[in-house]
């Protein structure tokens, strides 16, 4: 699977351009193994899950088609949350501009979708172990100036 | 930012070894302009949103630590939901064989994060335009066997 073509591109399109974003490098084998994933079990509001996952709405947010200061964003929201980045890949749409984005965690992960004509984002933000998701929010706040966010949590995996 | 180093490493651990596995592809500029993503907002049992978002728990499932096996069910659903892949990551840790895997999709993104130990795996689907989510939650029963399995479902950015 690992040389499988990765891009199904769609048919009969002729809108304009979208581009797409990617950090990625190649890591020696004595560094990958120094990784391990904090996937320690987390007691939250008393209950005993596998992780928080926010689920965050951004209503009137401004900047949602800024792919550079998206990825900013993203990767602030990961340092403020404690959180170890593993991987983040971005992707530019048009007509709209509109972008998603996610960063793959230790921890596990956040995502953004964006639409700009809408002033609308809707985000996820899901960790586990020692990492602090709420610590996300002001992050975002501050980024995308919305008029309205959304922010509820799912505790995942609770009583496994 | 592009240029950035994209792992940031843990400190301090010495345990075996991780894997990372990726799939991507250079598309040439022709290929990028032909892309566009389905952001249509949705209605979905008469509401208006911008997509519907499904939020996946598995329990007593099977086969959460074989990375090419979670990559392919991912491929499976993306294509049962009539979904457009645009770019897939997997990471596998240790020490207890956990995967984190990413779909980004044209029309939003599918997560994994698997706990092997626990027989557990927390997924969320998310997707606009014309693909079928629920399409996908056969797929994963299939591919996972799960004892139980449950599904809830978010409809994002309603009222925008």
């Amino acid at each position: 699977m690992r040389q499988n073509a990765l891009f199904q591109l769609g048919t009969g399109l002729g809108t304009p351009g979208t581009a797409r974003k990617e950090d990625f490098a190649i890591v020696s084998p004595a560094k990958v193994q120094a990784e391990e994933r904090d996937d320690h079990f987390v007691v939250r509001n008393g209950v005993r899950c596998a992780g928080a996952h926010l689920i965050v709405d951004l209503y009137g947010a401004e900047r949602l088609d800024d792919i550079d200061h998206i990825e900013t964003a993203l990767r602030r929201a990961v340092d403020a949350a404690n959180a170890t980045l593993l991987h983040i890949h971005l992707h530019h749409f048009e007509p709209n501009g509109g972008v998603s984005g996610v960063a793959v965690l230790a921890e596990s992960h956040i995502s953004i979708h964006t639409w700009p004509e809408n002033g609308y984002a809707a985000l996820d933000v899901f960790m586990c172990g020692k990492a602090d998701p709420d610590a996300c929010v002001p992050v975002l706040r501050e980024a995308f100036a919305p008029t309205n966010i959304a922010v509820s949590e799912l505790l995942r995996g609770q009583g496994v």
